[in-house]
């Protein structure tokens, strides 16, 4: 029976929640969903909590939509460890939980645990099949660990910021006497058609 | 005078939007939103967009919020490089635009200048004053430029995972033999009065 409730909402609003911000209802996520219920349940709710999730893919979104915890608040760190697990800690005293999928238990659940290890094609796994896996195994197929943080728990503070010579934008101090971009480190070349930007340039060029 | 709309929306939804997703109405999520509705007004709708900011300071969940590009789906990619500057761009052909705040041009804007150059301690510079002149200021801060990506625009795909004999979670095989954790590269130690976590032990042990 899939749960009535996900982290404090209904679930049809929490997979509303997943297809509106994600693009769609990723398993992922919804997994996550569980991961993150349960993490804040063990937290006390008074805490401030910080966040560490240990892949990029997928599991960011379900800390984003379901805790207070964003890349851009800088409460959430992303390590790219592809591990399907996420902490969630007091800020202040760096106590907290970890909560991760545990393929021992995964087993149980085959869509589940053929599409975590990438045993079936995609073709021959319908998202909807994953679904039903993950809303009937919620938290049985994960574990909970009480930790102390020892590393990546400091926000990381915007740094001291300098006008670049080059270009005349704001950027961080740390990269030097020019930006990035201006030491030859950039990410796009301009297309010179664009009426703006030659504006731009005949403006402070 | 403020807009009536931003990014399709009520201004008052987007910044309800904006204070549940990220906390508070923070200015740079504001002026974000110009950015984003900007550039995305500039590239072609029917294009499918990625997206790449140039700082993780708010920004990032301006672009997660009003548009379909967030961290965990891998449409949005973040440089930790503090511009205040953000590019969409068609993710076939690599062509897109910049945008980004212009210092000259906000120097008409006192409070809005101020805070992003950090000229005036917080306490003296309310949010309010801040907010306000974002509002009027709207695209006149910003400029905007036709693009061709050079770098960072492929897409982060998941590699080969493996299961790690110490701890028996999946990660990416590119760690080696043994995960980042079980390497002593980990950032928790975990706190053995928890029950939960004894029973893991006992049962994979």
């Amino acid at each position: 029976m899939p749960p009535e409730m996900l982290c404090g909402r209904a679930l049809a609003t929490c997979l509303d929640e997943i297809e509106k911000f994600h693009g769609f209802i990723a398993p992922g996520i919804v997994l996550g969903g569980f991961m993150v219920d349960w993490a804040r349940e063990l937290i006390d709710e008074k805490v401030e909590a910080d966040a560490i999730v240990e892949t990029q893919h997928c599991l960011p979104d379900a800390v984003q939509l379901f805790s207070p915890c964003t890349v851009g608040n800088g409460w959430m760190k992303i390590l790219d460890w592809d591990k399907f697990a996420l902490s969630f800690y007091d800020r202040k005293n760096l106590t907290g939980y970890r909560v991760w999928l545990d393929l021992h238990k995964a087993r149980s659940f085959p869509n589940l645990y053929d599409w975590y290890m990438r045993l079936v094609p995609k073709k021959s796994l319908p998202i909807a099949n994953i679904l039903d896996d993950i809303l009937t195994a919620q938290r049985s197929v994960l574990c909970s660990c009480a930790i102390t943080i020892t590393r990546f728990y400091e926000r990381q503070k915007k740094g001291e910021i300098r006008v670049c010579p080059s270009c005349s934008e704001a950027y961080a101090a740390s990269q030097g006497t020019l930006c990035f971009d201006c030491q030859g480190k950039g990410y796009f070349h301009e297309t010179p058609e664009q009426p703006d930007c030659q504006l731009f340039h005949a403006v402070v060029g």
